[in-house]
């Protein structure tokens, strides 16, 4: 069986469940807290990191593929699977994708939402002491930014990276999934990326996350309203 | 003409250089102090990083296309152009190169290049202040992990992700070509990982990268031999 190492919380590995659930593949989880250097999981990613997906299926053996990373997984499925297309056919388009799924996998986790997890979630399960409210307060500020990117986007074309959904809306959708989970997207305040948002939102590959539930810390009222 | 704006000591900006010259393809660098935020740089680019690659030649229009990020842009330009193959053809095998990508870009980045290249070259740019000793030692002791990771990995395959050379290769050299520059890889204790990267310092591609001289300190006496 399929077998995704990841972690409830983390954005990149909600991008790789929606997508495995875009490409109707079934997957078994394991919930691996990485800050406990499982050595069993060492020697499956000796960096330590999740997503990790361990695949039964290959292209030329019948050996199972260890599928490091959630970019790479994102390339991987694409080339093995059918499905919803993760990737443009275009040079020009995949080039795209590639650009705003790193925007929101690395610059939008750097400045916002990578910092709202540790202050809010991980300080909590790692006994780190109370959150740093600067830390917070500056993300908050940062968000805004980001969104309005969304909102530009969807006014000039369907999904963030063109015509079709894209690896790209999925990298944003998962990251705004763990904030709205706290309750921190200023949804009022950027109607176009909330109609975005609610689109992504209603498929049947995003319901599995809006069940989800982080212990310790309820979801903020609406997170698994499709109406909010 | 083809275009790369790059920042001369940045390893991802090498490492397309590298690339771009195995592809035997032609380009002008636009040197971009990125924080600048120089307005004409953001039109391009408006997430201020480089490398970009900016290619007149597309696939399907004249238009040209704007590459953002130096994992995208090996992609890109193993998508479009012959010359070595920087991702292998199978699916297993184009998920290690990634994997192995990503480790040097990201890890060895984040726990070694990146902590040297501020302390070293950046603070001084920027006038802030005298480097963290603390800082520069953490580095320089965690850079010995990944000099057996490289080591250990040529003693079993050729090239680091398998018997031919690749985007991984690229990516682990670049790293250490500017942490050569500086005289802090300790090759003496890593024999394996030097003949390695003798190997690929050999290299036409590489060559350009060795008459390199960064403003305001000059290379490690060996920077430029290609018999160290």
């Amino acid at each position: 069986m399929r077998t995704l190492y990841q972690t409830m919380y983390c954005p990149r590995c909600r991008k790789v469940r929606i997508a495995l659930a875009e490409k109707k593949q079934e997957f078994t989880v394991v919930e691996e807290d990485t800050w406990n250097l499982r050595d069993e999981f060492l020697r499956i990613n000796l960096a330590g990191t999740v997503p990790v997906l361990v695949d039964p299926r290959s292209d030329e053996t019948n050996d199972s593929v260890t599928v490091v990373g959630s970019a790479t997984i994102i390339e991987y499925l694409d080339e093995v699977y059918e499905g919803t297309t993760l990737l443009p056919g275009s040079v020009k388009g995949r080039a795209e994708v590639r650009r705003l799924q790193s925007w929101f996998d690395d610059k939008f986790a750097q400045e916002v939402s990578s910092r709202l997890i540790f202050e809010k979630m991980e300080r909590r399960a790692l006994n780190l002491g109370p959150p740093d409210m600067e830390v917070i307060r500056a993300a908050l500020e940062h968000i805004h930014y980001h969104m309005e990117l969304i909102g530009f986007l969807t006014e000039h074309r369907r999904w963030l990276a063109g015509d079709e959904l894209s690896a790209a809306d999925l990298a944003a959708a998962a990251h705004l999934s763990i904030l709205d989970y706290m309750g921190d997207v200023p949804w009022h305040k950027y109607e176009a990326a909330k109609d975005w948002y609610v689109r992504i939102k209603s498929r049947p590959s995003f319901r599995p996350l809006l069940s989800d539930r982080i212990m310790g810390m309820h979801p903020a009222r609406h997170y698994d309203d499709l109406d909010f």
